[in-house]
């Protein structure tokens, strides 16, 4: 039972954009507990386009293809899945009258060339678009069932999780539950060591998905329905949890690590502070990059000068001078200094050398200091990253995130 | 003359992993003026890598491979495309020896499963891996020049440019020379327009790639030889940049904008300070990604609570309360507020609404004041960006450096 995935345009084997939609459907499919055995790329070629589908129509159970249904000449997808069936174009008037009033909504009237966007080839199956004007189809080609997608990412989101993702699990003889574990401290070879035989004591399937610098852990459950499926993953899910204990994982499914220590923060009333040297505002900008930062994020200074460091954290100059900007002294100066610099109760620092030069006999490239003020207390670590600047960036950012975390559950648990 | 890229492995079609191997690939075909007809991506199968191959084989005039040349049982690139050939696997002595230097250099010895990537299907020419332990090969299958690289990034794209990308140019009957121009502030369609003429007039291709929010555009000329092709895509360059102007047009090839501005800056002698509120460090953290940024880049103070703009940079109160947070003149105080708190001569102030909430009936969702405060001179600007919350925070973050960027250039001008 094999999908096949398929990419339609011009700007893709130009190397103009990567292909996103494909990663992500490979993983949608993958998550159904499906395979993908190909993904294909052409450009927006009817000829190449006619080649393609029927050639994975004579192997494929499903086509998933994206691209090609906007209302330009060199959108030909429509078309070119008409010539592989031998089928005319029809129009179909539910469509048009959608998109005609699509336009009016937004105060236009549809031009001409819109109208392209309402044929279909006879006997396919009009998948409306729920976020955009392009509609989809469905129709059989050999022995796949095709589905027909627009390439804009989120009205292809919207549309694989209303048609495909339901027509996929139709066709499994078992249904399948999956949790995402979100860890980060360790390599995916020591993950995976440490879930050694999880597979065979719960009958689950692992799967580990590296996004740098976090390793995702994946329990897939198949069972004969949907309860004893979800069960299944859940209670895999929970051993998965006690053997990499609370300091790897930092949250499921799609919360960030930054969200996860946001939550911790709140539930405390906290508001943090940062003071960032070698990471150069990467961690503030993790909290930033989410609505509603401002719960438990009050602002952070980048002191990426030493002139920074004292006028701004007041560290003081002596401490500098005799220890160097990347030492424990300075980082903890510099926690001390940025809750009051800020005025708040909490503050993380962050000193290293990102690389690729900086670097003296005693302090190597990757070299960093952490140091977490909480009211009258200070903690320190001290580390080594491996990796080019900017892993070195992400890596010392996620550490910090990962101290303060762990503090934070310890106050937690300290008040229980 | 057509070329396909074909990327191999299992994490791949999982959607494990985003197949930046061959937006890369086919962006640098592209620029060698060949057209990339196909992108396929199969697992780790023999038979559908011996079947892809066979099928390519037929049809392109070069393939490029990437993917499977590793130890491991699971690589089975090598295997497949000597089965594809019906050749026998031999062992080329001289990769054995280099694989063992490369182990012994580390201070390991060779383990068995490293001989297996010595091994080449009978007749490939060995192409020296100049970075890493698996060699790769060229081999003839069908009508195609085939060229099997490894799949670590910067392996491949050290080899693609020693072995390939020669090869590739070799085939052309003209030369290519291509510029690239980095541009921000107008859409793709809007400079499309701006440089309407341009090919005919100077006998050259346009391409536009848009690398949000940048986007880049580039010239490609072709000419009987090296020389004049690349003197024809210098000329037009200046063309495009003329029309474009230097507002628009902000630096050449690999230069990012940061980078643009940081050149500018030490230019001038001046350090940089920052006060982000909406952008939440995201800026400073542009201009930290580099090497060399202390240079020209002092810090920032990321005011994302109110009373991190009044505590630290010096916001008065009753201005917040009087204009409210996103507005010029708690703009300028930020501006102003930063040079003092960093001791810095030039300041950068960002405080917008990034969405999805905070809007009020005055003030949108996308409003950004941007402020610059250079010695004793205050300049200001206002704009209401459209998309998401990050597409926001990236065009307010661009657009405090493009301003930056034209104050210096009026600064320098001044001085000539």
């Amino acid at each position: 039972m094999s999908v096949a995935i398929l990419s339609l345009g011009t700007e893709l084997v130009r190397g103009e954009l990567v292909n996103g939609n494909a990663r992500w459907l490979a993983e949608a499919v993958s998550d159904e507990g499906l395979e993908v055995s190909e993904i294909a790329c052409v450009g927006d070629h009817p000829a190449q386009i006619v080649e393609t589908l029927a050639r994975l129509g004579h192997k494929q159970r499903f086509i998933v293809c994206t691209g090609g249904l906007g209302p330009t000449t060199d959108d030909v997808t429509t078309a070119a899945a008409a010539e592989v069936l031998g089928k005319p174009l029809v129009l179909d008037a539910h469509s048009l009258e959608r998109i005609k009033q699509r336009f009016q909504r937004f105060g236009r009237s549809m031009e001409a060339s819109n109208q392209k966007q309402a044929l279909f080839p006879e006997g396919a199956r009009v998948l409306d678009n729920l976020d955009g004007t392009a509609p989809g189809f469905a129709i059989r080609i050999g022995e796949a069932d095709a589905y027909f997608l627009p390439g804009v990412p989120h009205e292809m989101r919207l549309m694989f999780e209303s048609y495909v993702r339901p027509a996929l699990a139709s066709t499994q003889v078992s249904f399948v539950h999956q949790v995402r574990l979100n860890t980060f401290g360790r390599r995916e070879a020591a993950i995976n060591d440490m879930l050694d035989g999880i597979e065979n004591e719960f009958g689950v399937e692992l799967g580990y998905r590296a996004h740098f610098p976090e390793i995702q852990v994946k329990v897939l459950a198949r069972a004969a329905s949907a309860q004893p499926a979800r069960a299944l993953a859940e209670h895999a899910a929970l051993a998965v949890e006690e053997r990499l204990g609370s300091e790897l994982v930092f949250s499921r499914g799609e919360e960030t690590l930054p969200q996860a220590v946001g939550r911790l923060l709140e539930k405390e009333s906290l508001l943090l502070g940062l003071a960032e040297s070698c990471t150069g505002g990467l961690c503030a900008e993790l909290f930033t990059r989410h609505a509603g930062a401002s719960q438990h994020f009050a602002g952070a200074v980048v002191c990426y000068a030493d002139q920074v460091k004292q006028r701004t954290l007041g560290v003081p100059g002596e401490l500098l001078a005799a220890h160097g900007a990347v030492s424990q002294p300075v980082a903890e100066a510099m926690a001390r200094g940025v809750c009051q610099a800020l005025g708040v109760r909490l503050g993380l620092a962050i000193t290293g050398i990102a690389g690729p030069s900086g670097a003296t006999p005693e302090k190597p490239v990757g070299l960093v200091h952490l140091a977490l003020c909480h009211d009258n207390s200070i903690f320190h670590a001290e580390h080594v990253f491996p990796g080019e600047r900017w892993q070195v960036q992400w890596r010392a950012a996620f550490t910090g995130l990962s101290m303060l975390r762990q503090r934070l559950l310890e106050t937690a648990g300290a008040q229980d």
